[in-house]
Formats: structure tokens, C-alpha cells, sequence
């Protein structure tokens, strides 16, 4: 019986048998051979069993969690069809007379070596995709089982160093009760797909993986970032407490889907959902969610050989206003570029791709691929509420032209003999520190701001997010990006203009006091933290947070703010 | 008879004859040999001419620009020492029968698509160095001159694509009298080198290779931007008027070099220079600096093997502040990093360095290179008017665990004996968006500011500065930036402390009377362009541009801005 602490990544309490995923021993011994075909054959039989493995997985996951995430699959059944590939590891069995084993291992090094040296994240993402391929190819061909979270038929914890974008888009939200990962931080991959699919998961314990064995049974609880091994029946009866104590929690937020969002002192604000596809509305729906505060783009782009059309970019656009049913849909025009690549696009490679040519930058220099989008956009405009909004907009002049862009594009589909709302706003998110510091002059013009905290706080502290070693610089509760967030809101607030926030930060639950405080008048975070903030903003006096808001902004260190807030929200 | 438009880079105005300095043919046909001796025998003496001739060339650079540029011919040098180098090349032709040509060729572009691959910027500067030495060994062995702008001897303008680090330590003042190149920009190498030697410059032409042919004369203007090809004999006299006005203007400055800055009203602020090592400080009291504004001590560390000791260090600052005899002195400690890698200290790879582990970020966590630093700065504080500021200070947490690192070494050393300044004050970059929203927190705690706006710029408008698709974004001129620098200011003076500011814009002729405006202390440049800055703000008044500096930054572009003050200052 041992505790491991790690990083509370999606909320809940979950108690089963450890599911260890982990790769299994595909080694070998190099032999050689005298006939070829007989390799040959065991290699096509050991595709084509793998090929079948990931139809399936691929079609599981489209059903259970969504086109997008069963993309990464397409992208692998590629791979094992492709002939740059196959050919040249049979060509080695019958040139080298070797297993089928070792020239499948050569082969796929080779490239893999050849793909990662080419320093360019698209082709570094192949080589990962050729990794993860022929690794199941491999076991097949040894005997070996792969490891297939997809196929998970009991009730399990997952424990993993690390899980993959494709791990975690296979996990079954009927048997897998939690995970839990070596490393990772909150806004990793693994942990925002684990608060999407509303699963417990404790993240960045750095020993979970050492600390377990088969059979162990754990408990996860993701509200503390604990995970307990073997627990003692006390601690088990407990925990069960616990985890009734906040299914109840649940439905008490469940109560407030259909309710507006209120202050205790009656102010009121709008919470919205962030999505990614048009399958992801039922969720906000379900979540009570009172509008999309930010709909990204980019799957529409992703996973495919070319650009998505303006028919197929309409449909869907259509079909998330129409779900929404004249609930506000804030649409981003296309965000790519940075650490964002689409193979079909041929984006410079950069040495620092955070401060490169992406986004707005990319748009505006490429019509052909911005204008398709806002022909779409307007076109389905009849359908709902929407509203525009142009990415990493840093100048005046960046914001113009975007927008004579759009209105450009108004007037041709009206000239065409479309329909197109009039009522359309317009607005820019707020992520590059030159626009807050300027929002006064911005507000003149836009319709609404829209502050993407996750950009906003890289750029005003310097540090990369992803990078491990300045990490301790991404500070949301910084005196300093409060003080930009506050000069926006009263910026937009004097020119009568509304403040949204699509970051991670907005349905933070130390952050969501600051924000009411400082006027925010649109929290938008994933769907399923909707009716926990909900909750908590019910229980918050918006006159106390603004009578606290010069002291906040006058603190010198993020340690004293959230000090400050737990003291005061207690 | 045709102008060729590009950057005004460096000011003045030149006439001369072009010098192409162009790469030489250095294509060769493959043969095979009967006699490698023969071969090895010509490689041997084409590496002794190459070793000579840089030899030579780092003698001259030494004594005509300075330590640190001579440094450059030590990493040649060392090249074709290396046996790892020089031993396979003679491999080959003993085991090829190849020409040495083809073995030179063949083994230099294995080392360098080696390193070149490696994705580590020291390994790719050593490609570049094999790069270089080889072509110099290739011409000697083809029996083709190879150019050498350290050997001109008469009167000429030099024509390049791009002038590499190499070729610009190369360019002798008396016979070089101007450069022009195709590529480049005010802040590339080129541009800041040419003003360091005070040659008129004009690069980013795009065509001027093109445009000119050997024997053509040419008049570089380098002060607005022109190159003019061929030009008629009117042409020559009236750019022989301008040259003397500017030489007589050159005149007018001089006679400034000891007199204080004060503007038209009365109101005095500091030139300082920006300098790199003790050699510059020559430079920077003949152009009348009234201090160092920035002491850069990355050269300290850079074409060494190690770190530099405590007492290299010692002897260096010590040199500084005896030299500037009691002027005021600003060191920055070690900003190492990002763009500036030592291939002596593990540094690791990053997706964005510049938005990495670097500057202070390292020296806190790296306090074996912190602590020498501070304890030879410490020492040297006795020998005249030493400050000292820590660079990338994002978080107050950070300057108070620098300061804490400092007093504590200052402690050390009184108890070992040394003596130690009492009056150092101790300040801070201001580089960093968070660090210049909040600088009223940080106005507390520091002694002084100093503003540097390259990162400044760089990271306020989430813009590469080096990255040519998004350079449009380096906007000096921004009112974000020119509100942030508001911001800064204010703050310091509200706690009686004072600003500088070490970044390009402070020596810039539009920037000056905005800075004036917002009350900047100290401007903090190029050696050369303190008098140029001085004799401006001898005509311009504080008191008009403090009264301009509300509508300047309630101003939405930089257009506006820039459009502005030429108004009102012309």
C-alpha cells in the first residue's frame, strides 16, 4: 500500500485493476534464410492482420469519440499500404535473404531516421506514425500481443509512462474507469482528452508505471492528483465515499444545464463551450452550454491530402449553427502554422514557429486558402448566430484586412445570389501582448474580443509552454497578464463591446473569480467544465471581486494572487 | 546609368570602383591518379598557403577591428588542424586514387551534411567553418585566386550577395569605402558592422550583383538607401557635395564629443554606447559617450573551450571601468541561449529558443557560471562606476533570487578579504512583455531599468525578428510598444529611478524625439551614433514632445505615428 503523487489532470474518483500499457519485447534474433517467399507471405499475412486491427479501431473510434480523432488511424492504414514502404523491405528479404523481421526493422529505421533528421514537424510526425505502424506490424510476425487499449473488455485503470494521441483516442469510456502517466502536465494531450471524455486521470507522477504490478488494483483520484495502490478496505470504503460525494456533486451541476449563469449577487455572465467539430456540439448541449465561444477550424484541414472545399467547410458550419439554434457560435478562421502543419501546405520551416508565420500572418498572404473559408462562413451565416473571429492578430492593419477581406467576399455571395446574415460581428482574439496593450485602439473597430490565454501568456512571459524547462514561467495568474486581461475588458467595456476568454484559464476554478471581478462577460472552456464553473459562479459575489480587483492588479508575484483568492473564495 | 534601391544601413556616402566579391569557379574534373604521394604532396601545400594566409588575416583583423572578430580565423585555423578532417581526406586519395581535389571535396561534404543535419546551431556554424576553410584550400589547389577583402589595396566598394561574419572582419577602413549586398536588413551583421567601422552601407537591394560588373563605378548612399551604378559626371559632383556636407556635418558632430546632452529647452538625458568587449571602449570615448549603456559579456564566453575564469572576467571589467574613469558602466551578466549557443555548456535543443531556457533562466539554475560572473564583477566594482542588470527578467521571483545570488557572493568575498562597492546599483532588462505591464511592482525593487527593445519588440508583437515572412511585425514605431515603454518609464520615475534603453531604437532618428517625449534617462547605442543623436536632440524641445506624447499613444498604427513625427520634427 504506497501513494504516488502526481498532477490532478480531469476531475472524478476512479477504482479498478491496473491495464499496464506498455510496449511489449519485440526483439529478435537476426538469422538467415534460403527461402524468401515464405518470409514474403509472413509479412503480407502480418500486414494484413494489422491493416484489419486498425479498421476496427479506427471505426470504434469514430463511433465513440469522433471523425477527427479516427483520422490518426487513416493515417496509419496509409503507411501500411504504401509501396515506398513495403517494397523495399520485400526487396530486402530476397536481396539479403534475411527474416522478414529484420527487414522490416531495417527498412522502417531507415526511414524513420531519415523522416526525424528532416526537421520539420510534419515529417518528424510521420516517422512517428511508421514507428507506432510497424510495431504492430512486428508483433504480429513474432506471435506477440499489441497492446490494443480499443479492445479493453473489463473494468481497468490504464497506467502508462506516456499516452499517445492514438492510445488515448481508442480508450473506452465503458472500461476504462481512469488513467494514470509518468509524465504529462494539465494541458498535455492526454490530460485534456481525459476531462473530454470525463474520465478521472492523474498526470506527470513521474513513477506510476515503476510502482505498479499486474493484478494491483489503484485508485485514481483526480480531484487530489493522488493515485493509491492496493488500498486497505478502509481506504477503499472511503474512496467509494468519495466518489459518490461527487457523483452527487455531478448531478447537483447537472440541475444547472438548463439555467442561466448568475453571480450570487445576480450579474450575469455567458458560459461557453470550446469545440473542435461538429460532433462535439451534443456535448456542449448536454454540458449546458450557452453558446461555442470558440470554434476551431483546423480539424476541417487535417488528416487530408488537400484543402477541405468550400461546400464541405459550409456544411459543417451550417451544421454547428443549426444544432445551436441561434445560440452565439464564435468561429476562428484558420489558426495554422506554428506547431500546427498541414502536409498539403508547404509552410516554411522556422526556427522559432511561436513567432512565425501563422494564422492571420498565413491568411492574409495566402487568399486562396482564406477566402474559400470566409465564402463558408458567411454562406451558413443564415443558419444561426455566428460570429467571425481572426487568430493572432497583432496590428490595426493585420485586422483591416482581414475584414475588407470578408466584406469583399459579402459582397460577392450577394452579387451570386446568396443569402448572408447581416448581423454577423466581427471580432479578433486577444494572444499577442501588442493588441492588449493596445486594445483601447481596437476596441474602436471590433465587435468583441476574444483573449486566447493560452498564446497570450507564452508571448508576454517569453517561455514556451511546451518546453519543460520554462514551464515555470507559464503563470496565469500573473499580476501581469492580469493586467493585460483587465486593460482589454476595460477597453472593450468603454467602446460597449463584449470580452469573451477561449483559454484553458477561463474555466480555471482560482482564475474564475479574478475574471468576474475584472468584468469578463464570456467564460468559453471544454464543455464538460461548464456546469462545475456554473456552480462555483453562483456562489461568487461579483461586487466582492471588484472591490478586490486594484489589489490584485498591484501584487507583485502569481503566489500571492492565488494565496489571495484561496483566502478570499475559501 | 541605372539607381538600385535598398536599406540605408550604415550613413555616409562613398564613390568608388565595385569589388565583386563573389565565390570563384572552383569546379574541377574527377580524375584518377597513378600517384597519391604526388597528390597528398599538393593537399599538404595548399593547406600551408590556406594556414598562412589566415594567419594573416587574423593578425590584420586583430589589429584594424578587434579580439573578438579575430576569432573567427581561430575556428579556421583549427579546422585544418584537425586531423579528423585532414586524415580521411588523405585516406581517400591513398585508397581511391583521386585527385586531391576529389578527396577534399568529398570528405569536406560528408562533415558537413553531418553537421549540418545535427539541428544544433554551434554544429551548424562548424559546417559553416568547413564551408569556408575548404573553398579557401580547393582555390589553392585549382590555382584560382581566391578573394580576400583583407587584401585590397586600393580604393573600392564591395559588392556581395551577403557578407558573411568573415568577410565583414575582413574589410580594411582605408581601402574599403562602402559596401552594398542584395540581402540583409538595419539589424542583419552586415548593417551593424558597417556602422561599428563607419562605412557606408546599403543592403537588402536584392539585385545589386546583378546590376554591376567589374571596372563599373558606383556611389553608395547611405543615407538614404541608394546605390547608383555608373553614374554621370553631374551625378559625381553633386554626391561629392553631400559627401563633404556629410563630412562637414561629421565635423559639426565631433565638436560635440565632450559636451553634455541637453535638448533645445534645457533638459539633459545620457548617451551611452553599447560595446561587446574592453577593446570598444576606445571607440565609445572618441564618440563622445557619456557611458556604457550596455557591456555585452557573451564574448567573454564565445571561441573558447571553457568557461572563462573568474580572473579573465576580472581583468575584463576591471579594463572597462579603469578606461571609462568613473562614467557609469552597465554589465549585463551572461544572456546565453536562444540564438547564442557555447558549444562548451550542454545547452538543449528547443522547438522555439527564443522562447527558451536562456539569459537568466540558465544562470539561475546553472549557478557554477552564475557565481564566477558576479564574484569577478563584485571584485572589479572598486575601479570605477559599475551597475549591474540581469537580462530576460520575466517574474519578480527571478530578480530576487539573482539579487539574493549577488549579495550573497558579495558577502563571500568581504569575508574572504576582497573589497567590494558599496554604491553598485543593481537593475534589469526590460525585454519581457510581463516585466514592462507590471514594472510599478518591479520599480520597487530595482535600482535602475533598461529597456531592451529588440526582445522587447520581438516578443510583444509574437514576431521572429530574424524571420523574413514576419519581420513586417517588427514595428519599433508600434504604439504598443511606445505604450509599454510609457509604462516602464512612468513606473521607474515614480520610485526615482532611472530608464535607459540598449536596444537599436535608441540610437534611431525617429525614435529619439518620442523617447525624449516619454522621458527616457539614458540612450544607450552604437558608439557612432552618439554625436548624430546628440546634435539631434540639441534642436528638438522636451517640453513639444512631451505634449505630443498623449496623442502619439493613443495613436492605432505605426504608419501614423512615424508620419507624425516627421511632421512635427522636420
Amino acid at each position: 500500500m504506497s501513494n504516488v503523487q502526481g498532477i490532478a489532470a480531469s476531475s472524478g474518483i476512479a477504482i479498478a485493476k491496473v491495464y499496464q500499457l506498455a510496449s511489449p519485447d519485440l526483439s529478435f534474433e537476426k538469422v538467415s534464410i534460403d527461402n524468401p517467399d515464405v518470409e514474403i507471405e509472413r509479412l503480407d499475412k502480418a500486414l494484413e492482420i494489422s491493416k484489419q486491427e486498425l479498421e476496427k479501431i479506427k471505426a470504434h473510434t469514430k463511433e465513440n469519440i469522433g471523425d477527427e480523432h479516427a483520422e490518426i488511424f487513416s493515417a496509419h492504414l496509409l503507411v501500411l499500404s504504401d509501396p515506398e514502404l513495403i517494397n523495399p523491405i520485400k526487396d530486402k528479404i530476397k536481396a539479403e535473404n534475411v527474416i522478414a523481421e529484420t527487414a522490416l526493422e531495417e527498412t522502417a529505421n531507415m526511414f524513420i531516421d531519415m523522416f526525424k533528421n528532416m526537421d520539420n514537424a510534419y515529417m518528424r510526425e510521420r516517422a512517428a506514425d511508421i514507428h507506432d505502424v510497424t510495431k504492430r506490424v512486428m508483433a504480429h510476425l513474432l506471435g506477440v500481443t499489441f497492446p490494443d487499449p480499443a479492445l479493453i473488455n473489463e473494468e481497468v485503470i490504464v497506467i502508462a509512462n506516456d499516452l499517445t494521441p492514438s492510445d488515448t483516442a481508442q480508450l473506452n469510456r465503458d472500461f476504462v474507469k481512469g488513467f494514470a502517466t509518468d509524465i504529462g502536465g494539465r494541458t498535455s494531450h492526454s490530460a485534456i482528452m481525459a476531462r473530454s471524455l470525463e474520465i478521472p486521470a492523474v498526470v506527470g507522477t513521474k513513477e506510476i508505471t515503476a510502482s505498479v504490478k499486474k493484478d494491483d488494483t489503484i485508485i485514481v483520484d483526480g480531484n487530489a492528483g493522488i493515485v493509491i495502490i492496493n488500498p486497505s478496505e478502509e481506504e477503499i470504503a472511503e474512496y467509494r465515499k468519495k466518489q459518490e460525494a461527487f457523483a452527487e456533486m455531478k448531478q447537483e451541476w447537472a440541475k444547472l444545464k438548463d439555467e442561466p449563469t448568475f453571480s450570487e449577487d445576480g450579474e450575469q455572465v455567458e458560459l461557453a463551450a470550446n469545440i473542435g467539430t461538429p460532433d462535439d456540439v451534443e456535448g456542449v448541449l448536454a454540458n449546458g452550454g450557452e453558446g461555442i465561444g470558440l470554434y476551431r477550424t483546423e480539424f476541417l484541414y487535417m488528416g487530408k491530402s488537400q484543402l477541405p472545399t468550400e461546400e464541405e467547410q459550409f456544411t459543417a458550419y451550417k451544421s454547428v449553427l443549426e444544432q445551436m439554434e441561434g445560440k452565439p457560435v464564435v468561429v476562428r478562421t484558420l489558426d495554422i502554422g506554428g506547431d500546427k502543419e498541414l502536409n498539403y501546405l508547404d509552410l516554411p520551416e522556422e526556427l522559432n514557429p511561436f513567432l512565425g508565420f501563422r494564422a492571420i500572418r498565413f491568411c492574409l498572404e495566402n487568399e486562396n486558402v482564406f477566402r474559400p473559408q470566409l465564402r463558408a462562413l458567411l454562406r451558413a451565416s443564415v443558419y444561426g448566430n455566428l460570429k467571425i473571429m481572426f487568430p493572432m492578430i497583432a496590428t490595426l492593419e493585420e485586422f483591416r484586412k482581414a475584414k475588407a477581406i470578408l466584406m469583399d467576399e459579402k459582397e460577392s455571395l450577394l452579387k451570386e445570389g446568396f443569402e448572408v446574415s447581416n448581423d454577423i460581428e466581427v471580432g479578433i482574439m486577444v494572444e499577442i501582448p501588442s493588441t492588449a496593450v493596445i486594445a483601447k485602439q481596437f476596441a474602436k473597430e471590433v465587435d468583441f474580443f476574444s483573449i486566447g490565454t493560452n498564446d497570450l501568456i507564452q508571448y508576454t512571459m517569453a517561455a514556451d509552454r511546451m518546453n519543460e524547462q520554462v514551464s515555470y514561467l507559464y503563470q496565469p495568474y500573473n499580476p501581469a497578464i492580469l493586467n493585460l486581461i483587465h486593460t482589454v475588458i476595460e477597453a472593450a467595456h468603454s467602446e460597449d463591446k463584449w470580452v469573451g476568454m477561449c483559454g484553458e484559464m477561463a474555466g480555471d476554478s482560482i482564475a474564475i473569480p479574478i475574471l468576474l471581478g475584472l468584468g469578463l462577460d464570456e467564460f468559453s472552456m471544454s464543455a464538460t467544465s461548464i456546469l462545475p464553473a456554473r456552480t462555483q459562479l453562483r456562489k461568487l459575489s461579483k461586487e466582492k471581486m471588484v472591490a478586490y480587483k486594484d489589489k490584485i492588479l498591484s501584487m507583485g508575484t502569481a503566489e500571492e494572487v492565488v494565496e489571495f483568492i484561496k483566502e478570499k473564495t475559501e
